[in-house]
């Protein structure tokens, strides 16, 4: 099996502990992005991946590649130019102070790529599965296009492909991302969403919640995915629920729809290490699921219980292998030491 | 507007993490104090700020300067000499384990100040407030008689004094503390107080509470804030409470009292990262929602939402902007991720 | 009064914050061990302790042995020889993630120990303790005959033997710890343990409480502590008690069995800090107990308080006075800041 | 006394020790910047500064501002806007590995500046000198026509105008630079430069000299300091040289004309803390000795002596006093302990 | 073309700094190894490279993995197994103060295999090199028949086979050392040594020489090389030279035996940042050298120039490119600033 | 054998690396003092000792206490009281920057003890050699006194004793400590000296030296040692000689004067790590080599060779064994791996 993902890789700098960006004399390096993340977890669970990316022709795309590498995940369709990797600067937030982020990454080597750095026809072949998110298309142009020729050719070739809608303001607005999610939406298989993505890019409401305020209602979720199966022939609809007590506590659970039935997980209650990541996290358990388990039930249970360890877990990757998936799924989460 | 702060900045070591002082090997160095906290809580707000105090002539003080200026608090009215600058060891607890304070401020630089050492009628020229807390005083007679120039020259000049009464007991005792601060309270129009203070320092007590214990009544407090105002002819009385859960968690609120009318907050539950400091924070709050914001239920709100955000910082200063407070009173605190 | 304790100080390595093993590019090094956490926190105490094990002849040797020495343990009877000291690994769990150790301690200088290597006679001379947990006797069988020797110099001799069964399963099987351990308890006095190590070990079980889930059932714990006590004529029977709510908190207490009545102790609920060494905190705690304090109920509260204490620090080590536990026992664990 | 400097303070990120930029988890960070660094030096030399520059409304901007004030610059001319700030990347080289930097300053803050930005007859209204070095008028046409707004504005008032060469190849082709900088340096009256500079810019050559492989022959030298004074009536060249016998070992010196005599000093045999800041340490050193030592000698010895000074220090200010540079004038940097 | 290596890949752990093993409170971690590094070196260069070895399956053995694959070294000829990963300690030396490595390898995954670990036919399937060190075959008499198996099958294949002699005194007598190695030379056509490693391994001697104590003397080394060559019919035989003047200065070169001609290289007098690797940055520059470039006079200048870079480095692996190694051999080493 | 040593051990902060204390925003731990120093020293050869001084009861005493016993150092005759330990801050130098030490001892448990806390009789009990440096007299009259008891009662008893002359001109003036230091050399057997104390503390000078410039003069010294000797009958006079080419590199040997002959050692050309505590590494290789080693040769070099080998490593602590010196005797510094 091989899955191919596809965005933006960069530079996370980040204070250590709980310190504010203006306080840091130290910064974390990591390099991640939503696809890419997504491409270390199935790479974690042992599914060959494929990322596809450009990175600039320095010592920092130098340490990208060496970070998907480090990972087993396949890098030769990465390719060299441009003049910069995009970074982005996470602050973490702990009990009434939210985290924040600060994008620094306009003219980054992917969104200055050309419509012939993909090659999607051989990118593709013998693929299983194609994975792109809302942000790839957000980044300019030609990668919009890029990312219909991919959905494209992945439909001609029979492979899968899905996508998170992965909403980011700051990237384009809610009109543009309309047109072109609108349009890629057209070839997707399985949707990943959370309210306030289908609000923003679709218009899509759930009467009488509030996401913005952390108030959740289940039934809410499942119109909300009845409505984008509806629109978009979609054969799965995933959508994560997560209440927000605070920056430091957050309770955690998801929905899944196959255009007949709702499977609910369980709710998780997690003390926060680091919640980047976990959107990802989910999606990775979600293709891995539906690649290799046998029931929607089991398969968003997978992909919840994996998004929850990678919130307990430093960094946008979620470092888990699929035994210790499973035994959070069957076992609970108590937490005694394996020794 | 300007506001002028009188005290000891120290130099701060504290292991990191929740090592204990015995443990370690490395210790993180800031440089601070109640008066200090508070003048860069109100730098950060954009008021300019005038910062009173005495550092010896070394590196070390130095550093102290370069501190206050690295936070637009202004330095003129530093004077430099003496010997030694004030040191204080944090070791912060977690759980039921308490955090443990050692201090070293025997014969600092300001505890030997001289009377000439601060001109306040030139300080206080052109000043909007005048903030101290009952730290100052208990340094060194000479300080408590320069805290009383000052407040009569405050007077005189129009200037409005807040006094956060802060009581140390390892400074000075009971029966010291109280007849020197009775004599400054004549000239405090806004007091800040906790019931441990208010008791400690004139004996004033709240029917049924035992603050030691973490039992805290609301209504002991409107007691003992009608106490205060009714004694000093205090403007305002501001009281913080705190349910100390543990050392991890803690509930915090707070009441103010305008002679007429008693305005309560909510109460915030939370899960700290350094609460040292999250009172001059409140101090600081208090006095920018007097001097900018219209309603006395504003400025309580406003207080209580900035010195919660400082217990979610690490160090005692509060290093956030108006608008991050705001967002809290009026958001309420679920910490969702700012992008 | 004189503890001697005898067991394994091994290197721990452990990644900093919250990291997973295989994502460190530096680790914390200590030197700690069962019995070796237990001799320190005695000696914290102020207890003389003697401590018993072996150790290389390099500098990682050195350093174990620095380490002892550092907290006042006495390493007269530290011999030196064997090729390596054993190593673990571990890696902290948080909120649904365990914690993880991989041992690397086969073939360890005192695994490799011969029979001369401890002259019991001598050791135990003028001692009034000797503690032991069940991983010294699994680790070789010479271990396992140096116990039996030990147990029996200290019973003609009068010295008081504890034992923590302690098991583990990666050391040996049930079979061989049932049938070493059945030796061994016939010389002892006082046994700690919980209810996994009383049915792994001998096979005694609580009815209808499941210790891998969470789920704890005072009466079921109070049937092992009898069965155990009448098995051996234990003359104390500590049983430690935790619910794991998750890698991040747990709820702690304990009961004591004299042979006739049984003791509880309040429950802790711990935000933890590190749990690992919270047993043998436990241990220590009902040594100094039963060595210097009046009643079974103080002695129980006391190691109670001391544990949790210890899972609020750094360490395996319980780095904590007299003074410290029983102001925890007496005063609750609110954390108000000690200035 | 007052001096202005106009130009780019960026966010620096280094590795810590030697690691290479690919190897690196965690980065050291800094705001600084060639004419940045020149403020500061002086800031600490109790000169008063005032800089010039445009930064992002962001906490990476907000940093940057407390960094010059953490110094003493003056930050009132610091405008606010745009989209980033410029960021540049910084490995230490070690013996024979170079250091390597690399830039990602495009399209920053400073860089999309307008000419309304700076107010140059405001900013300059009671200066005594104005310096900014090459690499202002290289980060676009709008920055280099305020350079010579600057410049002009400076002649007529009075102010004089010091100027270090400052070529970077990477931002501007020695044509551009040739044309831009004639063109300026009619209104400079302190050159600052070093071979490699001279013969970039303005095609001025030493004869038999080849600064790229560290030979370096005394008296072309001087031949390119009488060129360039024939050239633009500066009243002061001063050339700095550097034999690299290492990227850790440099031996360190420099001449100053007067436009009639030479001045040289001392050679520094320097074992290299951190390179980076060392000419605009000797920038800020010549114009404090232009401004307040009596002679040329002192000042070009002052200059050498403080620039000496910084390439043992971490990072790219000059953390010295005046008499720091003194003592290492006078006494001839032995090293022995300050007790 | 592609580079097959076999070995050994250990936990390197070592304190910070300059500290001695038994001060350190917190361990560097790598995963490093003589062949390991060489093949590191060789994909950093660009050539494909697959290493050969066995490791436990745990996450320090998932970390050694992921550390391979970080460089893009291939591993799917790493075995899993076993009951641990080796580990040694290194204490690196300043001045007179030698570095110290203390092993703890015994007993490891890869001195556990069994023959049926290695299938040599399949793994040799389409290489150009087979490199393997004397460490290999030292670890276990398994390991040394896979060495000769690997030389054999590679042979046969016309696969190029170099071997760095490598002697280690702990792991195997010079007496069984040069037993097995005679026979393993016999199929070797690259040897590189040192004159100690020649003494100790063949009893071929250098007249008037005295490695340990730093004297070399380069026509010793030459009679060295030639012994050498004539016993076993190398190809090329390359001797690396280090005067030690301390732990932080050394000199560098080599020389290299065709059979017919001596070619020297110039001395690098290097300030060390971390010597380890040096002599495997060595190997992997001669491998490339004689892979691609056209004389031998530029494969052992690229070689030397290529270790002497290592020794500037953090760490084992030399994390250069080809570029900067030409760089270092034609432009000499200043260690001018690369902007 | 048992020496006993008595002065003031203190909290020592200093910044990683080259940092300026003003820059610091961590700084290392440790505990150290010129007789503590020297205390640990002769514990790590093997040799029982013991450690007279006064800490206050708090945390930070507790971990001086620590730190004695982590070395083996005897703690039975610190005793507990007092308000504050001694603190120190340094600033490690780098090339020309000398590294500079700010002292806030004033007050510290020692200066405040009284005569009755050290029981000499009791102390030197068994002892064979008490050392003391002019720092402690220097701290006040009453432990003037003791030193002098102390001499006293070592004479009575037969106990060699033994000074480091250490003159510290801020704690006392030339005058004072000539006073003092006369009276208590009377009962001194071996004086530890170097040019600049013997000048300031007895007015005895070297021709045509000059300390404070880095010029040593051999004969000069030795006229100094027989100036010493002849005044106060010193058996054995020792004089340290240094010459600062740079903060990073100094060259260190010694002259020893047994009243008849003069003994020179090698010249140790030291790249420094840490320099401070070489003094006192050297004072305790001079008992060590009195006390054990047969000849006045072997003693000058071998407390030579130790205090080299100190300035190799970091801290005031000389961390090396016997062993590790006489290889360093032999062998010569040259560097090579210890594996």
């Amino acid at each position: 099996m091989k899955v191919v993902t596809f965005g933006e890789i960069m530079l996370k700098l980040s204070p250590a502990s709980y310190q504010r960006l203006s306080q840091a004399n130290q910064m974390m390096v990591e390099y991640a992005g939503a696809e890419a993340n997504v491409a270390v977890s199935l790479a974690n669970y042992g599914i060959e991946t494929t990322y596809v990316s450009r990175l600039p022709q320095n010592a920092l795309g130098d340490a990208a590649i060496n970070t998907l590498r480090h990972y087993g995940v396949g890098i030769d369709n990465v390719c060299r130019g441009g003049e910069r990797i995009g970074i982005y600067f996470v602050e973490k937030g702990a009990a009434q102070r939210p985290s924040k982020v600060i994008y620094d990454r306009t003219n980054s080597a992917i969104a200055c790529s050309v419509p012939d750095d993909f090659d999607w026809e051989h990118i593709l072949d013998g693929a299983d599965w194609f994975h792109f998110t809302g942000i790839t298309p957000a980044l300019s142009d030609t990668l919009a296009q890029a990312c219909l020729e991919a959905c494209e050719t992945a439909r001609r070739k029979g492979v899968t492909v899905s996508c998170d809608l992965n909403y980011r303001k700051k990237l384009w607005s809610n009109e543009k991302a309309g047109k072109v999610m609108e349009n890629l939406c057209q070839h997707v298989d399985v949707c990943i969403a959370n309210e306030e993505d289908a609000q923003a890019v679709f218009g899509i409401m759930a009467p009488k919640s509030d996401a913005s305020r952390g108030l959740i209602d289940a039934e809410g979720y499942k119109s909300v995915a009845r409505q984008l199966a509806a629109r978009f022939a979609f054969k799965h609809v995933a959508i994560t629920l997560r209440e927000s007590i605070s920056a430091s506590d957050n309770i955690w659970w998801a929905i899944l729809f196959d255009g007949h039935e709702f499977y609910n997980t369980r709710k998780y209650n997690i003390h926060l290490v680091d919640r980047i990541g976990g959107g990802d996290a989910f999606g990775a358990g979600l293709i891995y699921g539906l690649l290799t388990l046998g029931s929607p039930q089991e398969t968003i249970d997978f992909a919840t219980a994996a998004s929850c360890l990678k919130q307990t877990i430093e960094g946008d990757f979620n470092q888990v292998s699929v035994q210790e998936v499973l035994d959070l799924m069957h076992n609970g989460g108590a937490g005694r030491i394996v020794r």
